[in-house]
């Protein structure tokens, strides 16, 4: 932390300043300029709250030096972190991951038909939810560990890992029995009580960006994943929240190279809650895999006329395989490989 | 609903969307105009998902024309509600409630000067953080259990009621043997599980709007605790996020007034996490009652510059006094009454 | 302009630093820390520029320790700048001033029946539309020079100063004969041809925000004015955009404390353009007055259903006297007055 | 436009909307459905305004059912624009295009240097600001006419065309004498005298969209050029503005696939301005070329560290090279070619 005090700062309020800082148990580097002077703070920077210094009388301005997130960013781990999924998923590497299903699980058949479109197309991890968050009370929940069933059967036959939404502490385990990447849904990406829990819980965990997130508060809330001890976190963006209406949410894409620099945690992009309309999903899964993605998530389903859940924005299976082909070859031209091995 | 047809829509069309409808269990209302066929739905909108009506080919556009929350609209309850909190507190009535304390609870001392404070400006409520939820995992996470004893014996001493934040399920019973409102923080706005346990919780639900949510959201969100057999939730409007960065979040007054026009429920104005910065907090908290705010929150200290937790945006006990002799005035301009009667 | 070195930045990064901004004619203060080096820039911070330092091997951080703007500053003066507008209005001291009018002048009958009504509600300046952006080609473009006659007319029969819009440098002089005031629409807030032009106007200017325009490019834009000699320039908040659709605009009202807290220059509140509609323009009008605003500026119109522009955000002439009572009440509680003694 | 009465209006209320609705000089078809009664309005919808309906007792909601804009939509000209920029440039065809160039033209070295690498990367537009609009007046300002002559002569000793922004009416015609594209900047992208003098200048028309614009008031700024006549407008996606911090703007990619649905203009990406500093810049062009861009536009600098304007943002002439390449494969996989033919 450095503060800069004002050009007309007194002695005394300096003073003032300097033992609050030593209180907190912190040292400190003085230089006097012509204009202003500058107190470098040595020392542990939770010990001191930035908003406090900086209405402290005296004070123009406080800079944070180092970033508020340390076991998330590049700085502290300077290689690309790699997280297996399943038994021979890696997310992170060369390979660019595809994950893809429908919004909701709703029934076996349903969710074959997926699963194996899925594999055909080449993706290596099934999506699909059980336990679904709605906005509205009266909307269609989810089936519940019975989709969890559904979805581990039908993964399993295919040579798929399985992800899917966990929304409360107490469900974790149920769900880390059948799913093999434990998804924070974007309502939940500053649920603490909730990071926390699933620090212990043993399986790699998908985070998703808050709808109005910053980067820095989505870095923040996968270091209390980290925190507790679980290295494998994969972040995934999935839109924000803008003033543009023509479109459900605005996909930053450039999110992805900013985290690339920021954090060594891998980055999907999830085009379909990012646009929210089928026609606008394919487009957007390409600039993913070319901006340097990690993966895609991608939302597909037999008849999504039909969908009991997001269904305008799911592709059919067969606009699923003309993507994958062409991804594939972006993939290429950034020197990856995108999805399994055929 | 109401479905607009393509101008080029053909009979084909038509007929296979009045199929999909008459499958959900609805009736129709169709009227062929010059240029485009409507189609109005009869019978109850959730059996029919409005995207994917959206998506079917001849349809131009549909169009919702009962809003998706009902037990939260003043349409269902034309009377303002007015819900008890404590013993004597009415929120939402002619009255101006005031809630007033500090971010976190940080000891017997500081409390017991926080409550007299709150007590002597007209306060009815006394505000104050036992757990609290951190944006960093390293920052200080509140007193928990002991915090929430220490404000209920301060509350008890000056007649106040307590307001605190609950964050997960498994607390809520702990809190509401302490708390008489319980508060949703910003971040657990959509946290349905948590809003559907608190349905159930018998005490009255302090509802924060979420940092990016919509009105509407918002009003959702309230339906969850509603539909599940608590009619006591009062709405606070907290700030939301834009890209502007003179103040930490923009402050929505117009929210007032909007939802004083959709919904019966009572609506509270915090402005000290609305702006983040004390010499915003006064002119702020004015104008809310101004714009007809059934309530404000404040954060006071009797020391922000010692705070543990926002400290920038809490008022001293002085400047506490003076902004209710103001604000006390400006209710009476409107035909209200700010703060406990002396 | 301070500049952070990185952790690990190399003598010679630092020494080419050192030769970049000696070349830009400027002096440093150098400071070597226990963890980092901070060179102090001194001198005038406009010859360097900060994104290309801020791309330089070695940087970590550059903070510019002045503001990007000098005469519209407090820090540059002081006091508060009190703008004569007409003959006898005063706008920036302790009276709060009232600008009311319809959206667009649309015919003598209708102008004369609003200045009455402006100057019986207590109104110092009409307000009206010649010239109108509109975002449609198609849409309604205003009377032009017959307006502006009309509007003049009309004012001076009552004792009004006249405000209206000049969308380009040709019209500034015509405009400049009937008005007394050149409003800058939100549109143009950064047309800096306009701005220089109207700087050198001898008339006051009223600066609306852009609808996206942060508080410093907004005092960036006033700057314009104020550098090329005109010292009178009035700001006025009108909404910005953020997600929110309930409203038109977010009318952001915590942007009067931070302009009086930055700048010296008087700040006007628009509730009209803000919100939108009708019933929510009251509560907001309220609430700018109680937020410390030096005016208010109210569209009104005697037939607000047949207003041929945004007629949907008028008060009617009884509602405008109305809110004119209340809001009188309210300045009084701050120590202002608002509007004409009459 | 389509008007939907409330549930409870009467019959009294919906004969005072009749005689309106046929005071403008339009037809009306009523259909009373069992819940709701609904008019449709039938004739030029510029002759009622939609605001002004819908407050109306009575209304619950009013829909509209055509775009506002015309001429720029997809339905009135279903097949694509294909601008003819210079000599030999088509954009919006089979092609994708590329504009390269510095910031702001420095002098004949560097806009040389810019030229040749342009021309070497495959590039056929040389792009450069020669009138620059900086938000501080205190910023360079650009070299004016001497700085427009440079850039010509650059661009034709490569067999480039040139494109640079024009910011007043006064200066169209001297920059339509040098350059072959007239740039609209975003800050003017609601300029409407500028827009209707670019309707007549005879010059195709590149219009960068506003900071915080909707997609829709970005095809009604486009009408207004095309409405005087002038059928050559490209639309340019810069980024909009976002609470995120990271990157200078949110380059919004989805606008590609929206514009291409909604319109038949071409649309180019600008992902310098869009994310603003130079490590970011490549995945992004790359992205946008994925998503379908008809061209990209790229700031370079044969030295950014030293450039006046923005060089943080500009790619090195190797950098540039290098993706160009990449940019070229992507451009095969989708079916498009890249740039020039060499």
């Amino acid at each position: 932390m450095i503060i800069i005090c004002e050009a007309k700062a007194t002695e005394a309020q300096i003073g003032e300043l300097e033992r609050t800082i030593r209180g907190a148990g912190l040292d400190i580097h003085r230089s006097d300029g012509e204009e202003y002077t500058i107190l470098g703070v040595i020392g542990d920077r939770n010990r001191l709250d930035m908003g406090t210094v900086t209405l402290m009388p005296g004070v123009r301005e406080v800079v944070l030096v180092t970033s508020p997130y340390k076991l998330a960013s590049r700085e502290f781990h300077p290689d690309d972190t790699v997280v297996r999924v399943g038994e021979t998923c890696l997310v992170g590497g060369m390979e660019v991951a595809v994950m893809a299903g429908p919004c909701a699980v709703e029934g076996e058949e349903q969710i074959e038909a997926c699963a194996r479109a899925a594999a055909a197309g080449g993706a290596q991890i099934l999506r699909g939810g059980a336990y679904k968050p709605r906005s509205s009370p009266y909307s269609y929940q989810g089936l519940g560990l019975e989709g969890l069933k559904m979805m581990r059967r039908a993964a399993d036959r295919y040579g798929l890992a399985v992800v899917t939404e966990v929304m409360t502490i107490e469900l974790i385990d149920t769900v880390a029995q059948y799913a093999d990447l434990l998804q924070v849904g974007a309502r939940n990406m500053q649920n603490y009580p909730l990071l926390t829990a699933l620090g212990k819980a043993g399986k790699p965990v998908f985070l998703k960006r808050g709808m109005s997130a910053t980067i820095q508060e989505w870095l923040m809330s996968a270091e209390y994943i980290l925190s507790e001890g679980n290295p494998d976190v994969i972040l995934c963006e999935r839109g924000i929240r803008t003033f543009e209406t023509a479109t459900r949410n605005t996909l930053d894409l450039s999110a992805i190279p900013v985290i690339k620099h920021l954090s060594h945690l891998p980055i999907i992009a999830d085009p379909s809650h990012g646009v929210g309309t089928r026609r606008f999903v394919a487009p957007m899964a390409r600039a993913a895999v070319a901006a340097g993605a990690d993966g895609i998530m991608v939302e597909i389903h037999p008849n999504p006329d039909k969908a009991m859940s997001d269904g305008p924005q799911s592709l059919t299976l067969e606009e699923f395989g003309l993507l994958m082909n062409r991804c594939r070859i972006i993939a290429t031209t950034i020197g990856r490989r995108l999805g399994k091995t055929r």
